[in-house]
């Protein structure tokens, strides 16, 4: 890894095919270097770039992906309204170390004719994959192909998108597929809302409203730092206080094993606590571990 | 590739842990060294070895893989029957030039809590999917494993199995796989009888009777050369040559497309014959390209 201070202020180069991505990672593999790969659907964030930091710091160079992949939205979801900014996302890579993006078409992706799937491990059943049937088959599919197509040594995902990352790292370990996966602390505003694309959608308002999903973890996490066991009971007071903040379409309140996400009656291990509620708009999930 | 002749005469080695395998390749592929992989469940022939034959000419070292794939059998089939003989095995392929042949445990390819599986691309869905579903879930879930497992050039298949080679070229064009798939013509005894490891199961009758398979296959083609066209026609007098033999239990007999499988009426381009029938215990198929 280079410092900062020793590269010339660069932009990454850009490549819109896997060819050339492969051929570029393939390459600098053979001189020996360590490729961090961060894949991501643009509309950057201080989240992703946490992401972003975390593989210039560790690896000699570093591909960020940027594809918002129509797989994994279900039926009904804001795929079209995703928001997207490519030009920004170039600019705020442009203040990183990162070596190459690669924004591939969707026909670079999905070719007409191709129907191969991957069935997500039984990890992505519950929660997540209750709400969004076929999510993570999505993610899953996509994850696995971008793995094929850039054959890094670590790939970096957020813990705000918790269930994912167990799914993708049950994903690597049954098929045998010679990748790290790193997780990265979820990035929070000041006031603990969990930096996300979707919250573009928030009025003023509604970003009020949305601090009840971060709000709700805390809560949880002050009861269980107080000698609280019971879930019903802690559930309870996390439900008020999506009551409180007037959010009503709550997609689930749960708190499960952190390697299984099988609910739990009593906390008296590690514990996540991990949440998903509609606000205006966005859908929004948020999570945190409890440890008591 | 080395001949024969400059070759010391050696066993191949032989390992059971994906991660040896891998670090083998890894470390071959450093080298400059180009690899073939033959992926196997055993008992071998002929034809196997013909697959062996051409993955030595062709690349610099050859890997054989040897497991009997639970998840490509459906319920009530042979998994339990299947020939089993490793020490055989190894002496054919201490014929050839291989380098090393990975022989795991279950548990290897297999380890408690995997879940993820590949659903197969469309083409697996007639024919061969009807008759047995979900075979090539479980084929194209092996297949993917062993390709990360042992990162090779170019994979090796049978044209016997000739709607596996097209679910594998499509999963390894869909999933962008690196790794060209190299498909061997069927081997046959003198009499046409096409080489398979369930040729073990068959009777002196039952083994009279098998050939009604090649041989229905060789009625076609004529039947073709000579101006034929019609499909039905044509599928008529295949099934006479399974009536004559007394082979009752057919699966199928199609002519079908020989990119996309599906049926043909009229034979006016390159069809591919394509039979499937049980003779005593054993399931057998075969299959010949017709050129009108």
């Amino acid at each position: 890894m280079l410092r900062t201070e020793d590269r010339p202020a660069q932009h990454p180069q850009i490549v819109g095919q896997a060819i050339e991505v492969h051929r570029w990672v393939r390459q600098a593999r053979a001189a020996g270097k360590t490729i961090g790969l961060v894949p991501t659907m643009g509309a950057l964030h201080a989240g992703h770039l946490s992401l972003v930091a975390a593989s210039c710091q560790q690896c000699d160079a570093t591909i960020v992906t940027i594809f918002v992949n129509p797989t994994q939205f279900i039926g009904g979801e804001d795929f079209e309204a995703y928001p997207r900014n490519v030009p920004q996302d170039l600019k705020l890579l442009g203040q990183h170390e990162v070596d190459l993006v690669f924004i591939p078409t969707q026909d670079e992706m999905y070719p007409a004719g191709s129907s191969t799937l991957v069935l997500p491990p039984d990890v992505a059943q519950p929660l997540e994959g209750l709400c969004r049937p076929n999510h993570f088959h999505g993610v899953a599919t996509i994850v696995l192909k971008l793995f094929h197509m850039i054959p890094a040594d670590v790939a970096y995902f957020g813990q705000k998108d918790y269930q994912q990352t167990l799914v993708v790292r049950q994903m690597v370990a049954d098929l045998r597929i010679s990748m790290r996966i790193a997780v990265c602390p979820t990035v929070r505003e000041s006031d603990g809302l969990a930096l996300s694309s979707r919250n573009a959608y928030l009025n003023e308002h509604q970003r009020e409203q949305a601090l009840a999903l971060s709000h709700s973890l805390q809560v949880a996490s002050q009861l269980v730092q107080t000698g609280e066991r019971e879930s019903a009971s802690i559930i309870s007071k996390m439900r008020q206080v999506f009551a409180d903040a007037g959010v009503a379409k709550i997609d689930y309140i749960a708190l499960v094993d952190p390697d299984t996400l099988a609910e739990v009656r009593q906390v008296n291990a590690p514990t996540l606590a991990t949440v998903a509620a509609h606000v205006g708009d966005a859908r929004l999930i948020d999570n945190q571990l409890l440890e008591p």
